[in-house]
């Protein structure tokens, strides 16, 4: 346990990037507001940056300092907006072995060693906090870390990767190809150059890993996540999907399977979703998450997912809060998993599909087809025949299954294309939000 | 500050209705599963009702009792659900004197003597929180409380009783008339017998100030909220606000007001909003709610605003942060505001408004009209003239105003009345949402 202190708590930011910048600028701008809201000040030692002889305005350059690991042994709260996994985690882990509090954003680390960090706080009896590191200033981690404490949630599901959903979007609305929205995203600063991180859903899987983490009080490392990206998805897919009634989404999703052995399904991949369901309407780069837990029911969290002022927020948030709890010589409510809930194989998840397929018209084809549903113990829910415009003698066929097995599912996918009167392209999509 | 236990903590409950009896039944269900969120055991040592003989399913009849005074002085943690003034007030008052921690789903009684309450827990050291007091299970207290205590809130605006939301729902979208609207909420049991407290707005009000004296930092008791009901909304006014694109919603609206001094206006009333916003597809008893912060964009948090499991999980989230603070012998962030800013008069408050009146059809009454309103200093977006079906020297004028005083915009109104070329009736209301 921190003692408490009668002087200026010592804060160092680490990074100063969009992010930080914005950081800085909220801690110098209006410090006696901070100091009322703290019930201390708060004062600003340093700030490290790889290159601290380029000067940021606005920021006193005596602050800057390329020498992050003497910088975070004498703060007693640091901001680490570095990203990335080297050297922030041995910053962090050195700050937190010095006794000092860590503010982070940074969704990759703590989805690659969350758990090495958490413990490390809870042993040195200091505040890890990271509102920012999910979603931007959406409030979603202290409401699932306090909040919902009391209730037990059984699902987290919502966009949560604001590029993805930029690109989706235009795709939507304008019949872009994925290649011509990410073009655009890039020239509009929306997507990096190199967008693997985005696209492949690797961001989103580090974020579903971290409310996964937090909902159902287990350990869900980002590696751990089902992850599927969104470059393989083409105009046709959208344009069908629109057909059905149907917008597709990026979505990440952890639900509490309940089986004799309770465990979690993390995933990421882009679904068909209703476009009357709220997620349908979340446009552009902004971000929204549903929870659905025991008690409370449906509550829907939704803002921009990134940038800047919003990150800075949320990280400001953070540090008021972490600033009061070392005053008052504590701590926020504990990080370290209390159960040990596996996460189940993407085989395990409970999803219905979408599944389209060429099929010659002639009698019995869509018994052949039933039975392998059925052999699967998969349930369609609509069959839909559309004729092909410059064919006859074959026709599209479009199966909605009911909810089962996604490994079901697929099972029953893999062995229809064994069949004779099936043709490729077959398309699947995962379908949700019903 | 009280001292840390190593016994269970012993938490008494006040009321054993809707949301009572369910906060019970999660204290009784699990007590392990609470435990390890807690971090020690909690006991229900009594729950303080009128008629202890009248049995409850699931509760043990000894833990039953009418000495509510008695049982606060002998709890931990006080969790008071009965709701009204008093007792409420004096038994929150004495659990607070003998050291316990309160948590509270009392509206009413935060609106009326919140800053009492608030100091009373300050100066015993112990938490008062409140998160079932405002829209049910959806976590609008600790975002403002905490997550976005490093921001600046501009504005807090949202749908925030789910009976008149209901009554309105019913009336939009059958037809109804406000009578028949809110004797179908009765029956359903969506409306009290006594329905006053809801259609006249009390309750959002109430729930207006709590959010209003959090977000702004500032003290803002329910009686200095700016009331109006639904009873005046007619079938016609609803078609009206329909045909231009609009659907009727009651808000509660909590804004800074930035001119020389810094003031916050707070009101409560029935709005026209765009079919295309947010807020006018919030349905049935749902509530929800928009935070717009200088940082962090525009938030929404939405959900089920009231019922018995959501309010209850609400309770148990409280619940398990009290105790958890309370094992670490601490308390939540500070109650009692740290700015002074006024409550402004409702004529301060900015807004617009849709007007619609009956005209002689005759050259130059548009110019008399607008005439009134450029006098006022309040510029008109549209002007839209319809024919009457029985008569041919008359019309219907409607008149959407830009963004003013809303001051300045009814003295405007009340000139209107004044002119010979305007008859009644004159309906006006105000357009939010834009």
């Amino acid at each position: 346990m921190v003692p408490v202190t009668d002087s200026a708590l010592r804060v160092a930011l680490l990074g100063c990037g969009v992010v930080g910048s914005q950081v800085a600028r909220l801690l110098l701008e209006k410090p006696e507001d901070l100091r009322s809201r703290v019930g201390q000040q708060l004062e600003l030692v340093g700030i490290g940056v790889r290159h601290p002889d380029v000067p940021r305005p606005g920021i006193d350059s005596a602050l800057l300092t390329s020498d992050t690991a003497e910088l975070v042994t004498r703060a007693d709260i640091v901001v680490e907006v570095m990203g990335g996994i080297e050297p922030a985690r041995g910053l962090i882990l050195s700050a937190l072995a010095h006794g000092a509090s860590v503010v982070t954003a940074n969704k990759a680390l703590l989805a690659a060693h969350g758990p090495q960090l958490y413990q490390a706080a809870q042993q040195a009896g200091v505040d890890l906090y990271f509102e920012a590191a999910v979603a931007g200033a959406i409030p979603i981690i202290r409401p699932l870390r306090e909040s919902l404490v009391g209730d037990e949630i059984l699902s987290v599901m919502g966009i949560v990767n604001g590029t993805t959903n930029y690109v989706l979007d235009r795709m939507t609305t304008e019949g872009m190809s994925f290649s011509q929205a990410l073009v655009e995203a890039q020239a509009l600063g929306y997507a990096e150059a190199d967008p693997t991180a985005d696209v492949e859903s690797y961001d989103a899987a580090a974020k579903a890993s971290i409310l996964a983490s937090l909902a159902f009080h287990t350990e869900v490392l980002g590696a751990a996540v089902h992850r599927e990206g969104i470059t393989m998805i083409t105009p046709e897919d959208i344009e069908a999907a629109n057909d059905l009634g149907y917008v597709i989404k990026l979505l990440a999703i952890a639900t509490l399977v309940e089986d004799e052995v309770e465990q979690v399904s993390v995933r990421v991949h882009p679904a068909m979703v209703p476009l009357d369901h709220p997620l349908a309407i979340v446009r552009g780069a902004y971000n929204a998450i549903f929870v659905e837990s025991r008690n409370a029911g449906r509550l829907m969290f939704s803002g921009p997912g990134a940038g800047g002022a919003p990150t800075g927020s949320a990280v400001m948030g953070d540090l008021v809060t972490v600033a009061r709890n070392r005053l008052r010589g504590t701590a926020g409510p504990p990080l370290t998993p209390y159960t040990n809930r596996p996460v189940a194989p993407i085989a395990e998840a409970r999803t219905r599909y979408y599944i389209s397929f060429t099929v010659r018209d002639q009698p019995g084809v869509l018994a052949q087809v039933a039975s392998v549903f059925a052999k699967h113990g998969v349930s369609i829910s609509t069959v839909r025949q559309t004729a092909l415009a410059d064919r006859t003698d074959t026709a599209r066929l479009g199966i909605m299954t009911h909810t089962a097995r996604d490994g079901a599912i697929r099972d029953a996918i893999t062995q229809l294309r064994t069949l004779t009167v099936v043709a490729e392209p077959i398309r699947s999509m995962r379908v949700e939000g019903h």
